[in-house]
């Protein structure tokens, strides 16, 4: 399985419009430090999913008949506004799995154009190509899946955003699995009053009790990067922080 | 008063994805053809005003205290999707005039951000800036304005997308105002059973019944671009098809 961050910034990003903090600055100077709406493509053989939809260029990006599957954690625009352009191709359906959410985002569901939109259903495994989902529920502003992946060679991992904390069966889920690596929502750093995401204490708190091989923060937003540019020395050696077009391959 | 079309495009915008059509084809080889989502930036002196924002770099294209206003024509995706990631910056507020449309889009009313959404009535003025604004129905499958705009200097100027035909008293102010430019709806080629946008039979009707002095074709669809391919030369000689990137001046 081979994982690659294609996007790993809030809804805002890095930088954000407007901003000159240290974090945003940077970010606007060296293009290394930008982070774009949150997203990562999981591969595995021939089978290519996208988790999340919510870089602009995804037309640019993906050539039709190149994605297996579109897999939604949710249906904030920051996470589904690409799908806005991309739905009016032609050629063949795109299956894009998502939680029930009854609203969707905006009129995706009205005017699917070529997606095919499959709800999904808690702790109810799928079966994409060569990679096996399972969905789980998350704690967020709208109804929001995680996902546990696994291919046949025994690598496990497991995509969790956005989320403010874990459900228990959740967290069970993932320690009973003995999840290998794990990315996580960490938008705020530590002590900024968490709202509908982690900061980085309850994100180490999460790694600390399901204990990964590794584990990767995204969703990072600004204050969190420019806190990181202070203080990310002092991280666990297992976790790291995820960058824009950064590939991983899965551990086991 | 100085008009750009900075996107000239149907939803699907030309090239669209997986279309190999001869106007797709074109526009992949050469970026001249290309067109995005439909947008115009209008300017006065120091007043600059953007007709909708469904251009996704928006934050890069229009630094902050760039924009006087935003002016929307309505709320469907290609027409605001930009301000998904804009209205997340810092700084001053950015007033957004749009149509009474109590839905919107997604999350931007509970989400507004640095935005400022001010409803506007039909036919009722607003001054903004050097310019003066007037809403006029259209008739679209969402609460929709144009808008005729006037300098102080007897430039009048009429935006009209997205419309199929115009309600007979927004086609009534037009005339009795003696609009001298007109950018129109045109997305299909004539004879497609238009549906929500017109087709160039009702765009060179609306034409002829307003008589500005030049009229450009805009919200054009790839099947209208590979129909112009074959047949624009037959044009009336006042009737331009804009394109992206295209700066005007406005005429008295």
């Amino acid at each position: 399985m081979r994982i690659t961050f294609l996007g790993t910034g809030d809804a805002g990003g890095v930088p954000r419009y407007g901003c000159d903090c240290p974090a945003c600055t940077r970010a606007r100077r060296v293009a290394h430090f930008r982070r774009r709406p949150c997203t990562a493509l999981v591969e595995a053989g021939d089978t290519r999913i996208l988790l999340d939809a919510g870089l602009t260029d995804l037309t640019e990006r993906f050539p039709p008949g190149s994605l297996t599957a579109i897999v939604l954690t949710h249906f904030h625009p920051d996470h589904v506004q690409g799908l806005f352009h991309l739905r009016w191709g032609i050629g063949p359906t795109i299956p894009a799995f998502c939680p029930p959410d009854t609203e969707g985002c905006a009129d995706l569901y009205k005017n699917h154009g070529l997606l095919e939109f499959r709800r999904l259903a808690k702790f109810e495994a799928i079966t994409i190509g060569e990679l096996t989902l399972t969905p789980l529920p998350l704690i967020h502003s709208k109804p929001t899946f995680g996902y546990a992946i696994e291919d046949g060679l025994n690598h496990r991992f497991a995509y969790l955003t956005d989320t403010v904390g874990l459900p228990p069966r959740t967290e069970d889920f993932l320690i009973n699995q003995r999840v290998v690596e794990l990315a996580i929502d960490c938008t705020y750093p530590p002590g900024t009053q968490p709202h509908n995401h982690n900061d980085l204490t309850q994100a180490l708190s999460i790694i600390d009790r399901i204990k990964p091989k590794r584990a990767y923060l995204t969703h990072v937003g600004h204050a969190m990067d420019a806190w990181l540019e202070e203080n990310g020395a002092c991280l666990p050696t297992e976790v790291s922080i995820a960058r824009d077009d950064w590939a991983v391959q899965g551990m086991d």
